[in-house]
C-alpha cells in the first residue's frame, strides 16, 4: 500500500524474497506439506543459503549475532513477504521457538551455554524447544503451575510435564518454565527459566501432538514433554531466580509483531488466491463468480481488514521501537486479538470462494485454515487480551 | 428441549441409541478416526447388528424396505442423536449417499438392478456413490456440465470426470450426472442419472480427495472419479430423459432435513463440551472458565442457536410431511444455511474454551471443525440459498 | 409460515385485524406519530371500540375479564399482528404496563381497589403506571434500591425516586416497588409492591424523559416521578411483605411473550418494507435494487432470523403454558435476547435499503429505529438474560 | 496513539482546541441540541470567534483563503478533536456543505459570484446548500437525473426537485446539479454544476425534512427544494459543461477525509463515555460495571477498531497528499465504510453499557446513534464503495 514506512533496504529486500519464494517454495509448498517436516529440513538447506545470499538470514538479529540488523519495522515489512509460505521463517532461521530462545540466550546464557548451543543456532545447525504450556493449565497460569526445579548441591532438580512444546521434535535443548520460589508473595515472581540439554537423563519427549489432523514433526511438531528428576546446573537459569515470568514477557512483546507480520503475509496470500479464483471463474456465458455482490463485499471487507491490520502492525512496531515495549502493552494486546481475527476471516472467506476445492487439501486454504486456528488461543488468547486491554484502560479511568 | 414433536416413538427410540453410543461408540471414536476409514467396515458390523435390535436399520425407509417407518419429523429427531457421532448414521445404513441413492433406486431402477444392487444396499452389504460436481465448475451448474452420455445402440457412451464423488472407495455402483440431451432448450433439461457398476471397463477412481488434512477412505472418502467410454445400458437410466436435475431436486429435499439435524447433533455435542469445559476448568483458586463472561456470552448464544435451529428443521420437516417438499422450498433453504452457519460458530466457540487443547486431535472438536467446514459449500453453498430464497421473495413480492 | 400453532380462533382473528389496521391505522400512523401521543388518546377510541367488536379487546385477560380467553400461543399469534403499529396493543387495551398491572391487581388488589381501579382499567378508561427502576441503579437491582416504604400505623410512608414509568403521564395509579424490609437477610425478600393512587400527595411526576429524540407524552410517555412522604394504606400492597420481587417475577414472564411477538410483528412489516423496496426501485434500465446480492443476502437472513425467533417464541408460550413459567425460564431469556437483537438487525437493514428515505421521518423505520433500540434493554439487558441462562446452564453441568 | 502524524501545529493546535471545547461547548451541546438549529446560530458567533483567535477559522484552506494553511493530515487531527461535538466544525467555518461549496466557488466561480458570496462565505456569515441528491433515484445516478437546465440566450432554466439538501434552511445561495448534455454519449458527462442564489424566482425550499425524529433547521437542515423555471446567467456555472459529476468527485475526495475524522472524534467521544461509565457504575457491593468481560470486550473492541480506524484515515491522508486523490481512491472507498460502521458499532455499545440512560436525551449518545445513522448511507452507501473497490481490486486481478 503505501511508502509510509518503506526504508531503501525493505525495498530492496521484499521485492528480492518474493521473486525467490515465486520461483523456489510457493509452488512446491503443497507436495513438502505432504511430508514429515522432520524430513524436509535437510533438503531445505539450499534455500537457507539461498536466504543468506539474500541477506536475511537470522533475520531479528544484529549484524553482531549474524542478522541483518533491521529496525523492528522493517522486520515486520520483510517477515511479512516471508509469512506467505510457512517455510518462510524457517528460511531465514527466524521461526518460533528458536528465534525467541536465542534471544534469551544471547543476553542470560552463561558462557558455556553460548558456546554449546548459541553459536551452532545461529548458524542453523541446531534446534531449541520452549517449555512453557502444563497440560492442565489455563495458559501459562502462573498461580498453578506444577513443574518444579528445586535446588540440590549446585543443581536443579526438574520435574514436571508440558505441552505445545513447539519444535520439541529434533531439538536440542530446552528452556524450561519451572517454580524455583513456591514460597514467593507473587505468583509472577515464583518461577524461572532453565535450560535443559534435551539429551539430559529424565527429559523426554513423549508424544508429537497431533493438532487439527496434522501429526507435525521435526520443527513443526507441538511435543508433551516429560521432567523426570532432571539434573542441571544451577547456572543453566536464564536471569534471576524467580524471573521466569519477566523474561517470559520479554520473550513475547516483539515476538507478536512477528507473528502478526506472519498472518498478514497468509492473509494476503489468501486475499490474492480469492481475488484470482472470482476474477477467473466463470459461472455461466461471461458471469464471473466475481460479478457477485457477496463475493465483492468479501474482497472489499479483507481488502479494509488485512489493510487495517498492517497499519497497526507497523504502528506497533514503530511505537516499540520509539517508546519500549512496555509502553506499548496495549497495542502489542489489540495487534494480537485484531490481526489474529482478521487472518481466520479472511482465510474463511477465501475457503467459501473457492467452493469445493477451498476445504480440500489441493491448495493451501486449507493448511492455513487448520494450522492457524491456533492464532487465537496461543500466546494468549484473544479474551485474556482483551480483558487484560480493557482493564487497563478502565484504570486510569478510575484516577 | 419441548416434547412439541416428541411421539412413542422418539421417546423410546432415543435414549436406547444415545445409552448405546455413550458405552459402544463416543469413547471409541477418536481412536478410530485415526484409522482409514476403509478399515473400519468390517469392525463395525457388530454396531450395525446393534442398531438393526434398535429399530433403526435403513433409518429413511419404510418396513417395507427394512426401514422402521418413521416420518420425516420423527427421523429429524432420531437423527439428531445419531449425529453426534460421524458413525452413527453409517451403523444406521443410512450415511450419504446410499440413502439418497437408495431412494432413486428403489423408485427408478429396472429390475436387474434392483435385485443386484438395491437388496445388498439394503442389507448394508454393498455400497454405492454419485457423481455429480465437476472439478471446472461452480457447483452443479447444468448448463456447463462437461460429463456426456451418448447414445450408441442400446447402451450409453459416458465421458468425463466428477469429484467430491462421495464414498467412491469401496462403492459398487455409481450414479452419474450426465449430458443426455445437449440441444434441449432448457439447461436444466439435458441431464440424465444413469447408473454404472464400478467394474464397468473405463472407470476409474482416480485418487481419494485429501480433505483438510484428512485422506479419506472407504466411506468417507471424496473421490476423483473418471469415465472413459464407459459403456451401460440405456435401461440403466433412472427415470426419463433429462430428468437428471428433477431427480437430483428430489433426491435433495429430505437430504437437506438429513444433513442439518446430523448438524445439529454435532452441534449438541459440541455444546456440551464447551460447557462441561467451563463448568470443570479451574483458573485459579475457585474461579471457574465459565465465571468469565465471554465464555458465558458463547454458551448462552450457542444455546439460543441450537435451539432455533433444531426448531426450524423440526418446523421444515413438518412441513414438507404436510405440504410438499416444493412448498417448503423456502424453509429448505433457510435451514441449509442456518444450521450450517450455526454449527461452525458453535464448534469454533468449544474450541476457544478448550484453549490449546481444542486445536489438538485429542477431542472430537477438532474432527468436526475440519470435516464440517464443508457443511457452508455442499448441496448449494449458503450463498447459493441464499440469493435463490431472496429471489422467491421478491418475485413474489413483485405480483 | 406454518399452520403449527394455528387455531380456529388465530385463523379467524389475525385476517380480519389485519384488514382493519390496513384500512385504519397503518395509513394514518406517521402522521399520528407527530402529534403528542396524549392528544391523541380520545381520537383512538373509535379504533378501540373497532377492536372490541373484533373480539380482542383485553387481549391478554380471559372472558371473566373482559378478555378474550386465548391461550398464550394464541396471544401471542394475534399479538404479532397487533404489533405491526405501535398503536396496535393500546387499541385492545393491551399495553404496557397496564396489561401487567392489571393481572397483578386482579390477583392481589383488596376489594376498595378493585372497585376504584381495577373496572375502569379493564373498560379502558383508566391507565397505570409501575415504578421499578431509579436513575442511580442498574436494572432493578434489589440490592441497592432506594425507595423506601416505612409503616407508620396502618400507612406506608414512601419516599424516593423512580424514572422509566412507562405512562405514567395521564396514568390514575402506579404500582411502586418499594424496600419494606431492609432487615431481610436476602436481598430479594426486602421490597414489596405497593398501589399509590397518583393524585396522592406527595407523588409527583417531574418530567417525561426525552428518549431518541422523542419528548413522549400520555401513554407514551417514560417518566420520572417522586415520590415524598407519600402516605398510603398497608392494604395497598400487593402481595405479602417482601414479595416484591416474586410478584415482578410473575409479571415479567408473559409480559416477555407480549414483547417478543410485537416485535416480531414490527420486523415482519420492516422486512416487507425492505422486500417491496428492493422489488420496485430500480437503479438503472432493467437493475432492479433487489437484483444486488447484497440487499438479497440481508432479504435472505432477514427472513431466516424473523422465521427462527417465531419459531422460539411459539415455542416458548407453548412451554409456559404447559409446563410453567418457571420451567421455561431458560426459554423465556433465550428469547428475549434473540427476538430483540434480530429486530435491532432487521430494521437496520430496512433502512440501509431504503438508503436516504429510510433515515427520514417519512416512513416508520426511523421511528422502529429509535424507538427500538431499547429492546436490547429494558426488562433485562441481553447481557443479563444471557449470564442467567449461561449460569443455570453450567450449574447443571455441575451436578 | 502514536506521534507518527503529529506537527508542531497539531501539537499546539490540539490541546487549546480541545480545553475550549471542554470549557464552553461539550457542557451545553445537550441544552443546546433541544433548540432549533437556525436560532443557535447569533448565540454561536463568540465562539466562533473564539475559534479564530485559536487559528482554526476556515480549517481546510490556505493563509491566502483566511485559514491556518494546514496539510491534510494535520487537518484530519485537528478535524478529529473538533468532530467530537457536532459543532465544532461549525465553528471553525468548516461545516458541510459549505467547506466543499467553498473550494468549489474559489476554484470555478466567476468574479461576480466571487465577490457577492464567497468573500461573505470565508468570513461565515453567509451559508450555502448542494443540491445533488433527487428524490427518486438512487444516490446520485447521473443516468436517471431529472432535474434539467436548459439553455435560453444567456440563461439556463431550471426544473426539478432535489433532496437531502443540506442546510438549504437559511443558506443564501445553492449549487445544484443539472443535465445541461441530456444527449451526451456517457451519462457521466451529462450533468452540470450551477450557482442558484436562493432568492431567485422559482427556488423553493418545500420542507425541512425531519430525519430521525429531528426536524432539523438552519444549518443542520436537510431539505427538501424545488426548481420551478429558474433563471441564472450561464456564468453561473462551474466548470465546463458536463463537467458535473467530475468536479463532484473532486468535492468529494478529501471531503470523506473530512467526515471520517469527524466520526473518529465521535467513536472516541463516545468510547471515552463508554468507559467512565463502565468504570464508575457500582453493580454490587464492590462489583464495577467495568468488571464484567462482556463491557471489557466491548471496550477492548472499540479501542482497536478506532485505532484502526484512525490509522487508515491518516494513511489515506497521507496518500491523498503524496500520490493524489485519484490514486488513493482505493483507500478512500475503505475509510468511508470503515469508520462509518466502526461509528455506529461503538456508539451502539456505549448505549448498551449506559443501560436506560443511554437511549435517553440526557446524554450525548442517543444524538450520535440517530444523527450518524445515515454515516453508512450518505457520500455512497457502504454497498457502493465496496463493489466500487471489489470491482477495481478485481480488474487489476484480470490483467
Amino acid at each position: 500500500m503505501s511508502t509510509l514506512f518503506t526504508t531503501p533496504r525493505t525495498k530492496k529486500l521484499r521485492p528480492a524474497i518474493q521473486a525467490y519464494l515465486d520461483e523456489h517454495i510457493l509452488q512446491n509448498e503443497l507436495e513438502w506439506l505432504k511430508q514429515p517436516f522432520g524430513e524436509l529440513e535437510s533438503m531445505l538447506r539450499t534455500h537457507k543459503q539461498a536466504m543468506q545470499k539474500l541477506g536475511v538470514w537470522n533475520l531479528y538479529h544484529s549484524a553482531e549475532h549474524g542478522g541483518p540488523g533491521l529496525s523492528l519495522t522493517e522486520v515486520a515489512q520483510v517477515g511479512e513477504t516471508l509469512g506467505q509460505t510457512v517455510f518462510g521463517l524457517f528460511l531465514c532461521n527466524a521461526q518460533a521457538p528458536d528465534a525467541g530462545n536465542l534471544e534469551l540466550l544471547l543476553k542470560y546464557a552463561n558462557a558455556d551455554l553460548q558456546e554449546r548451543f548459541v553459536a551452532p543456532m545461529l548458524a542453523g545447525e541446531m534446534r531449541s524447544c520452549f517449555g512453557m504450556t502444563e497440560p492442565d493449565l489455563a495458559g501459562s497460569n502462573p498461580v498453578r503451575m506444577h513443574t518444579t526445579a528445586v535446588q540440590e548441591g549446585d543443581n536443579y532438580i526438574i520435574n514436571g510435564r508440558k505441552w505445545f512444546t513447539t519444535g520439541a521434535d529434533g531439538a536440542r535443548l530446552c528452556i524450561v518454565m519451572a517454580i524455583t520460589n513456591p514460597e514467593a508473595e507473587k505468583p509472577h515472581h515464583r518461577a524461572s527459566m532453565i535450560v535443559v540439554p534435551t539429551d539430559t537423563e529424565g527429559f523426554c519427549r513423549e508424544r508429537n501432538i497431533s493438532i487439527m489432523g496434522h501429526d507435525g514433526s521435526g520443527w513443526l511438531s507441538h511435543s508433551e514433554v516429560t521432567f523426570t528428576n532432571v539434573r542441571v546446573p544451577i547456572s543453566n537459569r536464564l536471569g534471576g531466580e524467580g524471573q521466569g515470568f519477566l523474561l517470559a514477557q520479554e520473550r513475547l512483546g516483539p515476538g507478536r509483531i512477528h507473528h502478526c507480520m506472519r498472518w498478514i503475509g497468509m492473509a494476503e496470500r489468501s486475499f490474492q488466491m480469492m481475488v484470482n479464483r472470482a476474477a477467473g471463474r466463470e459461472l455461466s456465458d461471461g458471469i464471473m463468480l466475481g460479478d457477485k455482490q457477496m463475493v465483492q463485499s468479501w474482497i472489499a471487507e479483507s481488502r479494509a481488514e488485512i489493510d487495517a491490520s498492517r497499519l497497526l502492525v507497523l504502528h506497533t512496531a514503530h511505537a516499540i521501537e520509539t517508546q519500549g515495549a512496555k509502553a506499548a502493552r496495549d497495542q502489542i494486546s489489540i495487534i494480537k486479538f485484531t490481526v489474529a481475527g482478521m487472518l481466520n476471516r479472511v482465510v474463511d472467506r477465501a475457503i467459501q470462494v473457492h467452493g469445493g476445492l477451498g476445504v480440500t487439501d489441493d491448495t493451501i486454504l486449507s493448511f492455513l485454515y487448520r494450522e492457524e486456528r491456533a492464532a487465537r488461543i496461543y500466546d494468549g488468547t484473544d479474551e485474556t487480551h482483551k480483558a487484560s486491554l480493557a482493564k487497563r484502560i478502565l484504570r486510569k479511568a478510575r484516577h
